[in-house]
């Protein structure tokens, strides 16, 4: 992530988001926008027409949030109620929801960027995700191998469940149930950790965002290359696979709690 | 394991399995042991035929002999002829069969008996494994949740990607890349270890053999059960699924070096 | 562990040992004792007078019960009454030890054996521990070097913090805090993990009872053997340091509730 | 550490530091320097002396230039050559020293800066350190507690034989043996992570190099702070530690091959 903060212009128009079970908190969210003044569509599933308003609401747990994103290069700032579990990237419960949005309408609310990774086949953007690109065996019990390259630079050479990719916000996502670290939100980098490696000596790796790694998997067997959970394309032995800081950030309103106090907050609700 | 050891009666009848790629090898060993009066028959594929051999070479890697031990309940002594990697399960290299082989019939060699582990869903078995009983998200990158009891008794409660239920020989196999410890292959037990959990506070464990083991689903997803990387059963959340001993052990010629260093000689080639 | 359990024959005399804040506690155990024609004894310090009495009452924490063992090479069967933090050794608490301890007079409760390791350093017995001989560094942040090996096989080459060889029960104690798994109590067992070790290809191991464990320092540097935290001696590079199961096992009265059931317990705790 | 590299300007005095073993070698580094009309003092302990000389040349191991980094603040560059087993911070071998020094004179090898840590205890700098700064038991066997504050966030409480504060130089040092991750050199970030933590959930942390860490001891017990595992202090419970970005960062010589190449290359070697 990016430390740079800054402010939100005029509001007109708010895009709404919700999740299948949330209609009923949406509809009290548009009303108390509508009442207003400002111009409030609903949006039962992401939508890259999201790109066009002036902010969004996330109506829903984090992987709304997440699905959102699937759908969008630009981003416009996303405000989230949380209705799920943990809510690691939302900014308000359904109770408090009013007196936070007066703020950020009221400007007085920064927004922040969250870095994203790229995932590019054969020069092709396949993927962009908040949390991790994994690449993945596409059937249960059988390894996969694959080189790993920073900056064209073997870092590792192994047969594995997966490999992951991650984001510092990803850190606390899949990564979580690999062996690797929590990262600061607000250290910008790329954590590497593999699944299930069938290797004992092994090390998850943190880079620089500015690294250029590419996959480079065994010719035996083709993969999936996943994005936060929510899309799948297949990759084969002799493709060009590289993970890369994507050109389109996250923008998030800045969150009311400190955002690594929250992070210790959520190990302790899954430890 | 058990320490059980005992020798082999007269050899009359020996079948011979091979890798598809060792018919060359195969076709020697059948000519080996044809010239001292022994019937033989060769399988390409594994059969439940086999049951009713004297004992059974495998020409091919520990994959083969696997392979062999999905369609054999009670199980004649097997001798592996190593043509894999690495070839933990097997007696003899393709260069030194004739000698080791001979030992065998001379009734120089001794046998001994492997735990195995029986897969049973709703009191109906559906695998028996020589390594392990897995029960993996039938989805890549979507957790599955579950519950394991030891005799009724809840050890952990997690979501992770799988679960691996290994024997000791298994501890080198599938469990590898998970956090568990190399289990020597005469402590009779049961290893549990989670495959990338989506939590921060667990342990592998490690029962004793006579465990009833148990797996509830969490009720939102299906599950895959595999047995030793060979066979895949779904299983479903309200099915009772059950892990225990099996009646049928496998059961190998002694080893002619000593297991504990083979084991310790196989991790330095995986580092 | 030995799953032999066995009753206990006519009680006439019962050591009664407690901590130094428990004397209050202590008194009433044995007041309550001699109102049933007990002959009873108080130590406030661990004895080895103890092995004479018919059982022995810890009034304490786990700590008391490993302080009590140091001292005893034939146990009498130990009844825990906790003042301690966790308890996972004993047997009531101090509001209920009444009731339990009537049982144990009416002859109703059995007695377990769990395993004890003996440490020798060139031939002579060093120390008997209940959870784990610990080989460790002498100053801090300065690695040792050591060779283990397993009935005369190298298992391990390393430079480490240190090393653990425990028993099942001390699977959770010092031996949670390394990558090593927990172990069923009834699993008789040597569990040996590293402390830091400055390697990468490692894993636990966890051997048969019966195994002879030898270890080999590098010439460089002394080290500290270290009996359940309890009591430490130098060792030295030459030295013949070997770890075996104990002659003299732990003798306990059974858990009141399920021994898994309880670590997995513990295990919530201290997550 | 950070990206600026820039070169070094005229070269008038250069001081030589010698491991005890390294005297001929240091004599001919001298000899090779005098002849191209440097004045060179050699020291065969390090100083602080050495602040005054326009560059240093190290020769032995990765240790003699941690020893020299303890007693310097403002850091002339250093030129490493290695006589030690790995080498991760030197520039040369024996072998081809003059070649690249030469290099150096003519002004050709940029210098990098590599981020250092200070400990301060109650508001006085008592290290600094280019590895680590590690919080450890004072007593062999004896956990010690503590809380870590980031930016007064409380981020952990657990016991454990001690805490360690790396750089990511140090990611390959002490670190190694611990949970944590390999982090990239070129990423200015604080590793956190547990040594032997008696705790099942928790995750080492990576954290901005602009993070203001905390430790709270818990009141039990002293413990000892120590610095590259060259320099140690007491540390008691109630004084406030802390651990900070140094504003005294290393120099060093640009390295001849890429440093993460380098450190993969490590890795194999102690695995």
């Amino acid at each position: 992530m990016i430390a740079e903060c800054e402010g939100i212009g005029k509001i007109m128009k708010v895009g709404v988001v919700y999740k299948y079970d949330s209609l009923g908190l949406a509809r009290k969210v548009s009303a108390f926008l509508e009442e207003r003044g400002i111009e409030v569509e609903q949006f039962h599933l992401p939508s890259s027409e999201l790109e066009k308003y002036d902010f969004i609401v996330s109506v829903g747990g984090d992987g709304t949030i997440l699905q959102i994103l699937q759908d969008i290069e630009t981003c416009p700032p996303i405000f989230g109620i949380n209705r799920g579990r943990i809510g690691i990237l939302t900014h308000a419960e359904p109770e408090n929801f009013k007196e936070r949005l007066e703020k950020v309408l009221d400007g007085k609310v920064k927004t922040e960027k969250f870095m994203r990774l790229d995932c590019f086949v054969n020069d092709e953007r396949i993927h962009t995700a908040l949390n991790e690109i994994a690449i993945l065996t596409s059937e249960p019990a059988r390894l996969i191998g694959m080189k790993i390259f920073v900056n064209e630079v073997e870092i590792e050479d192994m047969r594995a469940d997966g490999m992951l990719f991650s984001t510092p916000i990803g850190s606390t996502a899949y990564a979580l149930s690999t062996g690797g670290p929590i990262v600061d939100p607000y250290l910008p980098s790329i954590l590497i950790t593999p699944i299930a490696p069938f290797k004992l000596g092994w090390k998850p790796w943190i880079v620089n965002r500015k690294s250029r790694i590419r996959i480079e998997l065994h010719p035996e067997r083709k993969a999936l290359a996943v994005a936060d959970g929510q899309k799948t394309k297949e990759v084969f032995p002799g493709d060009k696979i590289e993970v890369v800081e994507s050109k389109y950030p996250a923008i998030f309103f800045e969150s009311p709690v400190n955002r690594i106090g929250r992070i210790a907050d959520r190990l302790k609700k899954i430890s």
